[in-house]
């Protein structure tokens, strides 16, 4: 099941998406006079049993009465307002570390940062360029995990259990910035460079998270072409080492780590610049597309 | 104006600290059936009028039936939940830097790292000590800014027009995963390490922010005696750069770097144990203190 944050007239509702079409269950919902969580992100929280209840709308026949062509609604980042920084796993494939610096830089420890919510932004709109701040606008293209089950001291045994799906997040990142700074907040935070999307898969429609290609493209070229089975840290430990003494929340979203090929390890390095356009696309996830604007 | 949020016997409050008692101006704007805001964080946001609404209401008839000691109510941290990650100015005070490497770590350029929010306690809250994770555990007392106006690109000048008050941080850190990660964050975000308190102050009860002294004791013993006049990166610096292409929000908590003199600095370094007790005090601002336990 994909499931949507988007707008068509006026308020963001929840959908579902099947075969190029958005069932409205909020308003599938509100017609029924069913509660419904406001938000993706309170149905997460809200628990295991919100997925049942929105398979139920979307199969009721009052969904049919709220099905819209993708082309009639604008999709949001599932999550539009995280209600926290989103983490990001530093330097989790080898090759992307090599290309950032050298073998001393392939991590031993897990490396965390974070971007601040307020850089999130959805499928197919625009990254502003920045072009005053920053000369160095690279993409990193990066599977996401969204947490459904609150924890700390979670067991790597017990990870997969707190997943409720997975997305794709473009973590934009200002080299200068990032290396001027030396912790990487500053230029993983500049608005809009956290595109998310274009929806949540639900972990029971990606059956091994450990296996998906990851192909980025710009412009059509391909830039970025790995295999989350290249995770130095896999998502069990990746997960048990963030919950450790720290509680990880339902709704916290995980960025895991890009492969090689990002535009700084190019020779020489090449950055995105104005009406560029980044394609990421994750085996059984999706394409998420956006352009450089501004 | 001191401001907390606090509790009694069920939900949180909004306060006003006067000479030893806590007035509930949640409860007055209750009884004279006025809306008012949830919280002081969304009292924050909602604008400059806020604190004229709780001066009406503290100035109240109303106000003395719903006046307590402060020994009848629980202080929390005043924004016990902040919307995003707490944003850290790392090593900001010249000596810091020095005794935390050498010279060349005094930093060029600001450096920036954040602290989860589930890491957020109050005043006279126990830490947890973590000694399953870590072996040294430290504090840092600093000076938080409440920024009471959202903005991007946020100019020096007009710095100051962006802040709400001020608190104090006391920024634990667990040093062994700080070096181990190398990105802060994870070794900054233990549950229970980011004491803040007790309360906020106006920025009108705060003439000159820059001019502060910072004291910071152990059990009794003077660790830290430093002033804000020795901040590398003033406050509107510190606005004006996180603000460059990142919007800076109304509630955005901002800890400014604390001064020489934390346990890992000390010959021999000497880390946080169960009992220690931490007290920060600043300068027309008040005390935090904190217990390590468990």
């Amino acid at each position: 099941m994909k499931l949507v944050t988007a707008v068509n007239i006026d308020k963001p509702f929840i959908g579902v998406v099947r075969a190029e079409q958005v069932i409205n269950v909020t308003e599938v919902a509100a017609s029924m006079e069913k509660d419904f969580p406001a938000s993706l992100l309170e149905g997460i929280i809200s628990g295991e049993d919100f997925l049942t209840r929105i398979e139920e709308l979307a199969r009721s026949e009052e969904a049919r009465n709220h099905t819209y062509s993708t082309n009639e609604v604008n999709l949001l980042a599932p999550i539009p307002r995280p209600s926290k920084n989103v983490f990001c796993i530093g330097k989790n494939y080898r090759d992307h570390a090599i290309e950032m610096g050298s073998e001393a830089d392939i991590p031993e420890d897990i490396m965390v940062f974070s971007k601040a919510p307020t850089s999130v932004i959805g499928h197919e709109t625009g990254i502003p360029s920045h072009s005053s701040i920053t000369e160095q606008l690279d993409y990193e293209g990066e599977l996401a995990i969204i947490i459904g089950k609150t924890g700390t001291g979670i067991t790597k045994e017990d990870a997969m259990h707190h997943v409720f799906g997975y997305s794709i997040i473009n973590d934009i990142t200002a080299r200068d910035l990032q290396q001027k700074h030396k912790q990487f907040l500053l230029g993983k935070s500049l608005n809009g460079t956290c595109p998310m999307g274009p929806w949540i898969v639900h972990h029971s429609e990606v059956p091994n998270p450990e296996n998906l290609s990851i192909l980025t493209k710009v412009n059509g070229e391909v830039r970025q072409e790995g295999n989350t089975s290249d995770f130095i840290f896999d998502i069990p430990t990746i997960i048990a080492e963030l919950s450790k003494g720290m509680t990880l929340e339902a709704g916290d979203i995980i960025a895991t780590g890009t492969p090689a090929g990002v535009g700084k390890g190019m020779k020489p390095p090449v950055f995105l610049k104005r009406g560029d356009v980044i394609e990421i696309t994750i085996e059984g996830i999706g394409t998420l597309r956006n352009e450089i604007v501004e």
